[in-house]
C-alpha cells in the first residue's frame, strides 16, 4: 500500500478528551474516530489491525473445531423475557421497539439466541458437544463509555456457546477453549495471563478471565511467585497469616482522639502502624438486620466475598450513618468491635492481632491495647479482604504478587442456568430427554487492540507486536522527488516486495525524513526500509527493526529475501 | 470438514411459510433460521457462503483501490437531522434512544456517517479522490420483510462512498465501480446486467442497478436485442412508434356500454383490441390542478416517468371518484378525452392511434371512431407508459425484451446532496473552499446469496456457482460402517484432500446413501467422490460432477491432483 492511497490520518496533539495511552495513540495514529460517547468510527488503518486480530482468534477456533454462525444484533424480547434477563439485566440493555411496536434489544450478548438455535436444532446427544461461535457488533449502554475502544458500548466480540451432555463434557471443551484462548493471545504476540474468576451475573461454577497485563489495567491480579495459580484479586483467598495470635501484653484502654476518623488519623495521632488497628464497616445484612465486618487497619474489604456470606444482602449495602448510630452509638469513624451486640464478622488477619485498637463506639474516643477473648469475645472469622503482595499463595507454593491487567477474554462454566430456562433438551442414550449443559466463551475483540497498545508503547508511538501490525514494514524513500535513483529503487523494492507478499507500506509522500519518521513510529510499523541516495551508491538501504537506534546496512537485492 | 463435526441442519418439508424457492431452499438446506421477522440467524452452513460472497467483495474493492473502513451502527440523530433525512426517512429507519434519552437510528444507510467522517479528516483536494467502503449489518425496518433474507430488515452489506473535487474525478470512479461490479458478479458465478435505474430518494443523476436475471426477480428489465442498452422498465425509455398516425377512416359514434368498465369489458363489449381503445387516468397536480393522463388500452402508466413531469404532484396520487365526476360529468369507467377542459397529457403510442375507442364522459356510453385533430384537438404528448417487449430500444438499435431481475447492487453518482448538506469542503488547488462530490455504491451481500439460489436451483435443491459453494467436494462414502477398507480409503483421501487445501466437506455419517446423496444435493456442493467397495477393488472412486447422471471412473490417487 502506498500512502499516497492509503491516507493516514496521523495528529500531532494529544486530544484533549482521552485518558488513557491506548485511547490517546488510537486517536493521533488515525485509527479510529469517535462518532458518539462510546461509538467510534475505524479508519482504514485501525480497521487493519482489528481484522489481523479477529483473523486469528477465527483461526485458533476454526482449529478448536468450533463452528462458525451469525446471529442478528436486533434481538426480540421474548427470549429475554424467557430466560428473565429483561427484567434482570438494568439500563445497559439497550431496548428498542420496531414500526409495530413490538419490543427489542440490541443484543449486548447472545446467550438466548443460542440456546434457541440448540433448543430447535439439536435433539439427540449424537449432536454434542458442539461449539458456536461468531464474531460480531454488540451494545452495551455503559452509563459512563470511556477510554476509547476499551471500555466502548458498541465493540466487536467473539462469542462461542458450547452444548453438552454432561459436566465431564463441559469440563473437555472448557479445557480445550482455556488451551485455545492462551494460543491466540500468544499468536497475538500479548503478555498475558489467565486468572480464576467470580462468574458474576452470568452465572455459572467455573471461570477464568485473560488479562492483558498492563499498567493502565483496571482489574487487579494476584499471582503466585512460584506456582501456576494467579486469580482476579476479586476471588483469590486470603489465608490466615500463620504463627497464630501472640498473647496479649497490653491493658485495654480509652483514649481520647479528637476529630481522628479515618485509620490514617488515628494512626498517626497515636502512633500506631495501621496493620495494628482494626477497622470496622456496617453493611446490610438480609431481614434488615446489620452486620459488622472488622479488618485489618491496612487491608481492604472485598465486597465479593463479604456478598457470598451467609446472611449479607448482596449487592453488599453499607449502613447509613443512622443505623450505624442506632447500632453502636457512635458515629462511623469511631466504633469498632468491643461491646457490640449486632452480628460480627471478623477477618482471619484481623482475628489474629494482640493489643490492637480500634474505635470506642463513642465519638472521638479510640480503645488501646484491645485483645480478643479478653476485651470481647473470640471472633466469628472469614475471608473478607482483597490479598495483597507479599500474602501466601492459596495454593500453599510462595508468595502472592499482584500486577494490574486488562480483561480481553473470559470463559465460563454456564451448567443449566439458560438450557434450563429455554428448556433446551436432548434425548440422552436412554431415549430421555435430557436439558443441555454450557459453557461460554468471550473474548473483546476490538479491546484486544487497546490492551495491546496500553502494553507496548512507547514516548514515540506504538510498538505493535509483529502480528497485529497494521502493516509489517515501512518503505521510506528519501528525498523522493528530487533523486530519481531514490524513486527508481523505492518504486522497484515495493513492486517486488508487493509481489512477494510482504505486507509493505510505502511511504511515497512528499514529505521530511523526520515527519515521515515519526509517522511510522506513531502507527508503530515494526521494521523499517530507508532508501537513500548514499547508501544505494553502494547498493544498500538501512534497516531499522522497531525502535531500535542501531540501522544496519543490507542490499538492495536481499530486503525482499530478509521478510519473505 | 466432517459432518460429524459439522452438523447439518436439513429439513425434508418445505417450510409453510417460506414463499419463493431461495427462501424455501436457504431452510431446508439448514443455511438460515428466522429468529424474528425478517431476522435471520446464518447457520453455519449459511455463514461459509455468506462470507465467500463477502470475501469476493472484498478482493474486488481492495483491487479497485478502495479503503475499508468500519462505520458503526447506532448513528446519532444529529447527523440525520443535519442531512434533512430524520423527518424526510419513514417508520424504516429504525429510530432508538440511550439511557440519556439521546437520539440515535440503527443505520439502514451510511451516507452522514461517511461524510461526517470526509468534512474531518480530508482537507485538500490533494486527498482525493478516495473511495472509502465497509461490509457491515444494516437494519431497514421494512413494513413488510418478507422472502427470507431477499428482503430482510436486518442484512449485510457493502458500501461504498467516493469524494472529489469535481465531476469528471467522480465519473471516473463511477466508470471503476461499474467495472468493479461487473467483475464482483462474475467471479460470484452469476448471470447478472447492470442496468439504467432511477436514482429515487438517494439522489444524484447518473445510477446504474446490478440485477441478478430471475423469473422471481421483483423487478422488470428492459434490455436491446442487439445493442448493450438496458434499463429497468422503471426508467426505459418508450420511444413514439415509426410511421406516423393513419388517417382517420371511421365517423366518431356514441354507443352505449352499460356496465362495461374495464378495457377488457369494453374490448369484448365491442369487439375491438385493446392496442384500439385509450384509457384516461385522473391525477393530482400541483395546487389543486387534476390532470387527465391517456394511454393505449393495452399500456401500463410509468408512475416514475409520470412523477417527473413539469405540474404533476410527486408522489403520484390517483383522483378521487368526486374529483373525476367533478372534472368529467362521469364515473371512472366512462371517461375520455373527448369534450374535457382539464390539461390533458397523451402518451406517445396513444397520440397515433386512428379511429380509437374511448370512454364518452358519460356514465355506461363509450365513443368509436374517435380522431385527434378532428374530434378532439392535438394532442400534448410525453413518456407515459411502461415499455413492452418488442419496443424499439431506447438507443434506436434493435428491439426491447424484458426479463425480470433482482437488483443486487446500485451505484449512483451522488452530487453534492449530503455534501452539500453536511458543508463537507476540501481546499482546491486556488487554495478556495470547494464542496465535495460524492459517489455511493452497495452490494446486498445477504441478497446476492438468495439472489444465486433463485437463479441456480433444480427440484432437488441449490447449484451453487462454484465460488460460493459452501464445500467444493462432497465425499461420501459407501456403507463405512461395515466396509474397513471404503473406511481407510475415505479416511486417507478426506486427510490428503485437507493437506492439499482442498474445500472438502466428508459425509461420515452411518446413513443411508440415498438420504446422504439427497443431502449433498440439497445444500448443492458442486463436486463429489463416492468411494465404494466394488471400485475400491480396482483403486477406483466414482466422481460426479454438479447433477449429471454420469458418473465417471477415476483412480484414487487422482482425487488430489483433479481438485488441487
Amino acid at each position: 500500500m502506498r500512502t499516497s492511497r492509503f491516507p493516514l490520518s496521523t495528529l500531532k496533539e494529544v486530544p484533549a478528551d482521552a485518558e488513557i495511552v491506548s485511547h490517546q495513540l488510537m486517536l493521533r495514529a488515525g485509527m479510529i474516530r469517535k462518532l458518539a460517547a462510546g461509538v467510534y468510527n475505524w479508519l482504514p488503518l485501525g480497521l487493519r489491525v482489528l481484522r489481523k486480530a479477529e483473523g486469528v482468534v477465527r483461526e485458533e477456533m476454526d482449529r478448536a473445531g468450533a463452528l462458525e454462525l451469525l446471529m442478528p444484533a436486533v434481538q426480540p424480547a421474548e427470549l429475554w423475557q424467557e430466560s428473565g434477563r429483561w427484567d434482570q439485566y438494568g439500563p445497559e440493555l439497550l431496548r428498542l421497539h420496531d414500526r409495530h411496536q413490538r419490543e427489542f434489544c440490541f443484543g449486548p450478548t447472545h446467550e438466548e439466541v443460542i440456546t434457541d438455535i440448540a433448543r430447535r436444532e439439536l435433539r439427540s446427544y449424537k449432536q454434542l458437544p458442539v461449539n458456536f461461535y461468531q464474531i460480531q457488533t454488540k451494545f452495551r449502554d455503559e452509563i459512563r463509555p470511556r477510554f476509547g475502544v476499551m471500555r466502548a458500548r458498541e465493540f466487536l466480540m467473539k462469542d462461542a456457546y458450547s452444548f453438552h451432555l454432561d459436566a465431564a463434557s463441559l469440563a473437555e471443551t472448557y479445557q480445550v477453549m482455556f488451551e485455545t484462548y492462551s494460543r491466540i493471545f500468544q499468536r497475538l504476540g500479548l503478555d498475558f495471563r489467565p486468572v480464576q474468576a467470580d462468574t458474576g451475573s452470568i452465572g455459572g461454577a467455573v471461570s477464568h478471565e485473560f488479562h492483558v497485563l498492563a499498567e493502565s489495567g483496571e482489574d487487579a491480579i494476584a499471582f503466585s511467585d512460584t506456582s501456576d495459580y494467579a486469580a482476579n484479586v476479586e476471588l483469590a483467598e486470603a489465608l490466615p497469616p500463620a504463627g497464630g495470635r501472640p498473647a496479649p501484653t497490653q491493658a485495654m484502654q480509652t483514649v481520647d482522639t479528637p476529630g481522628q476518623h479515618t485509620i490514617e488519623d488515628v494512626s498517626r495521632f497515636l502512633g500506631v502502624e495501621p496493620a495494628r488497628t482494626v477497622k470496622t464497616l456496617l453493611v446490610q445484612g438480609e431481614a434488615d438486620e446489620v452486620i459488622a465486618l472488622v479488618l485489618r487497619g491496612d487491608h481492604e474489604l472485598n465486597t465479593i466475598k463479604a456478598e457470598k456470606l451467609p446472611g449479607i444482602a448482596a449487592p453488599l449495602t453499607f449502613a447509613s450513618d443512622e443505623a450505624i448510630r442506632a447500632a453502636t452509638g457512635a458515629g462511623a469513624g469511631s466504633i469498632g468491635p468491643v461491646g457490640l451486640t449486632i452480628r460480627t464478622l471478623v477477618d482471619h488477619a484481623a482475628a489474629q492481632l494482640a493489643d490492637f485498637v480500634c474505635g470506642a463506639n463513642a465519638d472521638d474516643q479510640h480503645l488501646t491495647g484491645v485483645n480478643w477473648g479478653r476485651d470481647l469475645p473470640e471472633p466469628e472469622t472469614a475471608d473478607l479482604r482483597n490479598v495483597v503482595a507479599g500474602d501466601p499463595s492459596p495454593d500453599g507454593k510462595g508468595t502472592l504478587a499482584i500486577v494490574r491487567g486488562i480483561e480481553v477474554g473470559h470463559i465460563f462454566q454456564l451448567g443449566t442456568k439458560y438450557s434450563q430456562a429455554l428448556n433446551a433438551t436432548v434425548l440422552d442414550e436412554a431415549g430421555k430427554e435430557t436439558v443441555m449443559l454450557m459453557g461460554c466463551y468471550g473474548i473483546g475483540v476490538s479491546r484486544v487492540v487497546a490492551a495491546a497498545i496500553e502494553q507496548n508503547h512507547d514516548e514515540a508511538g506504538i510498538l505493535w507486536p509483529e502480528p497485529i501490525a497494521p502493516f509489517r514494514v515501512a518503505l521510506c524513500p528519501m528525498n523522493m522527488k528530487k533523486s530519481e535513483a531514490v524513486r527508481e529503487a523505492a518504486e522497484k523494492l515495493y513492486l517486488d516486495m508487493c509481489n512477494a507478499g510482504i505486507d509493505v507500506l510505502f511511504d511515497d509522500r512528499d514529505i521530511r525524513a523526520g515527519v515521515m519518521f515519526a509517522d511510522m513510529e506513531l502507527i508503530g510499523i515494526p521494521h523499517r526500509i530507508i532508501v537513500g541516495d548514499r547508501n544505494l551508491e553502494n547498493g544498500m538501504v538501512e534497516y531499522k527493526a522497531g525502535r531500535s537506534r542501531d540501522a544496519e546496512l543490507i542490499p538492495v537485492d536481499e530486503v525482499v529475501e530478509r521478510f519473505a
